[in-house]
């Protein structure tokens, strides 16, 4: 495998979601259709790269900062979203379910990996609750594990003094899901949180 | 998410072995590296689409045209290893078995694809044996599907009225392989090929 093609797939196989193999792979095929696929991925990467910034606001990544959201003018300016990452900013954004603005925490407190309150941007989210008195509500809606529970946790204890409506994310079935492969802690959570027809 | 990054999005997720799903989150942990991960991923790729090109004898991907395996002076000249794909001649070079030179026929014949023997280069390959009297054995290494079978036939018959030495890879249980998780078209081949020890 020639040097600089072998290189490029070391690159791209450090990206999560990709080992070797599948690098190896995307590299041919974008050696196959430079003028389709390669030259195009180069130039857009490009853009992104001299373009794209951290929000100072939110956290979101955007070409202008503040984001496109948090300056919308028709975006719900009352309610705040608490997410991980950008990436569940974006799901939530898919799901066309959510209309006001966001805080990205940029991760969850964990023990283990040694993450404390301070390597999270939860100082900016109080800051930001305290500065700007149109929030009337704020979303948790952080991953349903350990860590993201501990986070909720932390984060609710720390908004306790201010005049907040703060709300998480419900757990049960998901949508299309069988009852046959999910697992107990969802199954628990399903049949607590039951609603009643009739 | 942003129209930019989207469209990257968009461009990485027709690259085969990414989806959508993997292609954003691609996309988001080369932003979240830039310097890292994006930057240098630019520029070897810039270099890779600039240098790399087809090479006119065996078919191969390199900076050097011929490549660097056709134009090695201490490969041996006389075994010339038939592969379907550059993929296929980089896991032979990587289990370093094979001390000759290739021709990536660059596909197999298909009926259903409809693939015929002038969309592959088997023309070249019957021009360069004819041309060149030091090749004097042709290693036919392509996949063990019914399309690489065909393919091996064809090129066995083509070149029938040469004086070579003709070859295919053995079938059997690959190294590690539990005979439990073996189809039964290998283990059959496995039986068939059986060597006898005492």
């Amino acid at each position: 495998m020639q040097k600089h093609i072998d290189q490029l797939a070391q690159l791209l196989a450090k990206i999560p979601g990709l080992g070797p193999r599948s690098a190896r792979r995307a590299v041919l095929y974008m050696l196959k259709h430079k003028e389709r696929t390669l030259m195009p991925i180069i130039n857009q990467m490009t853009s992104v790269a001299e373009n794209v910034q951290t929000c100072r606001i939110c956290g979101n990544l955007d070409e202008t900062n503040p984001c496109d959201i948090c300056t919308h003018p028709t975006r719900d300016a009352h309610s705040l979203c608490v997410v991980t990452d950008v990436a569940d900013l974006w799901a939530i954004e898919r799901a066309q379910v959510f209309k006001g603005r966001y805080h990205v925490l940029g991760g969850v407190l964990s023990a283990i990996d040694g993450v404390g309150p301070e390597s999270l941007r939860i100082h900016e989210l109080l800051e930001r609750l305290q500065s700007n008195n149109n929030i009337t509500e704020v979303i948790l809606a952080l991953s349903a594990t350990l860590d993201g529970q501990v986070t909720m946790h932390y984060i609710q204890k720390a908004l306790s003094h201010m005049p907040l409506h703060i709300s998480v994310l419900s757990h049960g079935v998901p949508m299309g899901g069988e009852l046959d492969y999910l697992d107990d802690g969802t199954i628990n959570a399903a049949f607590g949180a039951r609603r009643q027809l009739a």
